[in-house]
């Protein structure tokens, strides 16, 4: 098992092979870890939101939930969550022009910026538009009106999620650098994360344990 | 004005000038249209509904609503909308992947399909990735705990959704082919419908008269 941590504000790309599997703890219990995932043998498909709703039936996705491509293959299993489990699928990575539209000067931090730096570091293409990610602890309560609201996180410290996968894959996660509305918890002060990383072995022994 | 029939099952792609306006029209009353709109500038970027839900904080949209890019960039507006306003932001187009799964045999007509041999007739390049859609007259509705089902939809012959285009793009439609699920009404019958293409000039007049 090998332990990473996701510093606040940045991003890493991690390669998990099939049956391995890639823990995110959310350290501090209130940070968002806005996260991706593209197939090793063909990285300009990757984890989709869309599909994955559609296939599911349901704008969230909880333990036990497979999580699919954009051509509808299973690759990511949620195999637990020790968080209350609200997860976001709805809402796109921040951008620059997001915190240009909240009134940032200059250049913030972003997630779709991260995933660029992240993919760039491992040598894979970077797509012209950012895909939806799959948003760990991020809480966009719908109405029954369909209306949502960005609220605090309801994880605590130590929370995680534990994905493991179902293809040789590479997994981008992005401590969300958000600090202009409570996304990250209501003192808007974004933090590190922890990312713990399975080999297919380490998973097959725990399994039998 | 340029009238155009969107057979069913097809796709076409439409150049509208900035100040212009589309209008799709449902004909029989229950045929969804898959509806996307790119830059004429700059095609690899347009509509997105992650964006355009984020910014409203809805997962509907409805008539008054400008509709974003994936650069935040206002695109276009729905003017007008005779429909009781049923329309789905939340599932991706339909594709030969979707219809394998639902035990078709061969090569299933689809909405990814039909944007990209849209794109195609208009020398745009064609994205691995197909956008999610705006989803016109399509009627999911999300229940309070986030589930939701893909019911017929409740608008009627010839309610029209009018789309004012806020920059120079090329709107792509498809009427969906989708005749294994109850998409396109408890019938399940495929249906054309009907596209008006307005210039600058004849919107400015339609506002004066």
């Amino acid at each position: 098992m090998q332990t990473i941590k996701l510093s606040a504000r940045t991003s890493t790309a991690v390669r998990v092979a099939r049956g391995g599997a890639l823990e995110v703890i959310n350290t501090h219990g209130s940070q968002v870890v806005d996260t991706w995932a593209v197939l090793q043998s063909d990285p300009e498909h990757g984890l989709s939101m869309e599909h994955t709703r559609a296939i599911h039936g349901r704008v969230y996705v909880r333990a036990g939930d497979v999580l699919f491509d954009d051509r509808r293959q299973p690759l990511l299993a949620i195999t637990a969550d020790t968080s209350p489990g609200i997860h976001d699928t709805l809402i796109p990575a921040c951008s620059a022009a997001r915190y240009r539209e909240l009134g940032y000067q200059g250049e913030h931090d972003n997630c779709s910026a991260n995933y660029c730096l992240a993919l760039t570091s491992v040598g894979l293409p970077v797509p012209v538009r950012t895909p939806g990610p799959l948003n760990l602890f991020m809480n966009v309560p719908v109405d029954v009106d369909g209306s949502f609201k960005f609220s605090a996180p309801v994880s605590r410290p130590g929370d995680s999620v534990l994905l493991e996968a179902l293809e040789d894959v590479v997994i981008i996660l992005s401590a969300c650098p958000q600090d202009m509305v409570p996304v990250n918890g209501e003192s808007q002060e974004p933090q590190d994360a922890e990312i713990r990383v399975y080999e297919p072995v380490e998973r097959i022994q725990t399994r039998n344990s």
